[in-house]
């Protein structure tokens, strides 16, 4: 037998410990499938004393996860800490300056400092891997890096934020309001601590921003993205969506245009009966886009102790075989800037906004919207008892700047109680 | 920049053709990703002259595969010629041999002889890949050796022949019989030389037995599969599953049972919401399950030009960066003999009986399935003007050995006319 691998692994919540309890429990079929034992040297995490359902005694333990990072008896560092700042970014970076080769599961660092820590990585010559930071257990990192490395991609798309998507999902079955799902989800512990990061679209575009990275060779550039939440969505949206054989979901679509990347986190409405139409709750789906593939669509589970487990797994195996691949599928010097695209591929679109009872109005919405090039499909007013009345209006394909030019001329037509809701229907 | 990987191809049909174009056309992106150019050496095919959609005419030719796979110039072969015997098998031997890497697209010499092979790469310390020989342009091969490898497989699942999906998706949405759309397919080009391959499991069949091998450490035995062809499925068949919200599909099921490995592939009833009841026509969806991960569904063309060539370029390119694995997942002399087992799974079953008129008739099949331990849950009985009348029956969850010991007992009753059918109902 070999050398062994030998980790660090700095954090141990869910995913730590559950990486620790598959090296514990497995190390026959580890050692099988790599060929050299895969052990732990030493953990780290911010409470010692925690009963994180695996024996831990076994292992040396460093309160500094810095000084984990450096250690002599250590060949990875598994960075599960988490956090794009502070602690998990400082450690990561003395690993790799150590010449420690790197695991990590956490998104915010790689969106926010990804290009930063690939140059990094390279110029000590050590891995830096991810596979667990987007999409939970779906190996989509090296589906894309690895399985489909002969393509040019077209087109990434996906559902990666599965407490969105139980939001909507569970909105949609069980007819209730965005507030009281909220809420829900909240009190279940699904929620980030900061729910913005869910519900704002964040953290989905993270994974999104790291997927574009790889498929399109450019720096990744989550300031690029443009970001769209959920929290406008409302029932009826999700009805009307559904009425006319669509749902709603958060969708992260990457694509090069012939004016730049293009990288969207946003609601879209899906046809329901396509893959990303038919995803119910917490289940995450990525799509990609090959030239020569066609189209790989991938589905699991995209977050929980075994799934991200699984992944980080997938990683420190292939290091352990010796398996060397740039961060981001090319070298870091080679990737393009990511010029930030404005969304240039024209879609359809759905609006619902709200008409004031005023002679006409409806006359206005329609002028504004034809002077801006936006040509309708279909539009409903609906009966009204109150001072205003929803309109739901089904555009032809558009130009997004096209839509926003309409956007910003209709609350001058005085016709609109509150803000108009756009939403992309994307063709999947 | 360093040494370019050298290609031999053997076998210049769509694939092969398809993976010349991918190689001249992307050479910037292909170096950019391995870090090393990827250049065609020398070609071999039957026919010299056809015109293949791609210049040929810069590389050395060989009649001879052998010759090709022993050049002094190629560190690869990559074999494409298909069938499990005669020159795909002997040049691939030759070229490990030499000491080639190899790179092929050919299930039935993998499912007949992946196990002498892979000990054969072993032995020369060579590579021996294959993604393309398991649904296209899926990354699955990768997906289950690489991407869960820190999992315990606990159930491989597939729809892996995209002719058979297309005759029952067909047969469905058309109301056409088996025979006739059988010859439609047949006429559109998409069955095999042998129908049989295809209609009878067996293309399929060698897919999952591939997979087996992967997911369970075991030495690939295709004889040991439990095979079941859709040529018996009718319309009525098809019909009476939808109504009970299934589909019938031909479905690859693998797993590890108490009583050792379990591999069938048989047309089986699965729910129509599910991921596998939705696919619709030629695609291809293969369902990973881990004790880690849970479940991971990857869905994706099965075969064609693109797709395969775009599977064929992905072991090329993880064999220009120095990626190292054993051909299934694990040095060949630790793969255990998959002792083939009953199918060990209790399961529901769909029964399909066309019962004689005569008085009691009914009472007779029931007598015989409770005799046997097989208990109904629904049953039908059609109007009938003719002397025989079709019974459809769902059981309860059932052993295999129950069903079959009823159904050596049925024609007994003499109440029926022909053979019953059963259909598994299997939980997805």
């Amino acid at each position: 037998m070999t050398t062994p691998l030998r980790l660090g692994i700095a954090g141990l919540g869910t995913v730590g410990a559950g990486v620790a309890k598959i090296v514990a429990a497995k190390s026959n079929l580890l050692a099988a499938r790599t060929g050299r034992p895969i052990v732990i040297a030493a953990v780290s995490a911010r409470s010692r004393d925690k009963d994180r359902g695996v024996d831990l005694s076994g292992y040396d333990w460093e309160s500094d996860p810095v000084t984990l990072a450096t250690r002599d008896d250590i060949d990875v560092f598994v960075e599960l800490m988490g956090g794009s700042e502070g602690a998990a970014k400082k450690a990561t970076e003395a690993a790799i300056a150590a010449g420690k080769q790197v695991v990590t599961a956490n998104k915010a660092m790689l969106a926010l400092h990804g290009q930063e820590l690939a140059a990094a990585a390279e110029q000590a010559s050590v891995a830096l891997r991810f596979e667990a930071a987007v999409a939970g257990g779906i190996p989509v990192v090296k589906a894309l890096t690895e399985g489909l490395a002969g393509n040019q991609i077209t087109r990434v798309m996906g559902v990666m934020n599965g407490t969105c998507n139980y939001i909507l999902t569970r909105m949609e079955t069980a007819g209730l309001p965005y507030d009281e799902v909220f809420a829900e989800a909240d009190a279940l512990g699904y929620l980030e601590a900061d729910p913005t990061l869910d519900v704002g679209g964040i953290d989905a575009g993270h994974k999104l921003a790291i997927l574009a990275s790889i498929a399109f060779g450019t720096q990744v550039n989550f300031d690029a993205m443009q970001l769209e939440g959920i929290q406008r969505i409302t029932i009826d949206d999700i009805r009307q969506a559904a009425d006319m054989g669509y749902r709603i979901k958060l969708l992260g679509v990457a694509q090069m245009t012939g004016r730049g990347l293009e990288q969207r986190m946003s609601p879209c409405l899906v046809p329901a009966n396509s893959p990303l139409g038919q995803l119910e709750g917490g289940t995450n789906m990525v799509v990609l886009e090959g030239d020569a593939v066609g189209q790989i669509v991938l589905r699991g589970p995209g977050a929980g102790e075994g799934p991200t487990a699984s992944a980080v797994l997938s990683d420190i195996m292939d290091i352990a075989r010796g398996d060397r691949i740039s961060t981001f599928g090319q070298p870091a010097n080679a990737l393009e800037p990511a010029v930030g695209a404005q969304t240039a591929v024209p879609a359809r679109y759905y609006l619902r906004m709200e008409l004031l009872d005023k002679p006409g109005a409806l006359a206005k919405v329609a002028t504004v919207l034809g002077e801006a090039g936006v040509s309708i499909d279909r539009m409903r007013q609906y009966a009204h008892e109150e001072s205003s009345a929803p309109v739901l209006i089904v555009t032809h394909k558009t130009a997004r700047s096209a839509l926003d030019h309409a956007l910003q001329n209709l609350p001058g037509t005085a016709v609109l109680s509150g803000e108009p809701v756009a939403i992309r229907i994307e063709q999947v």
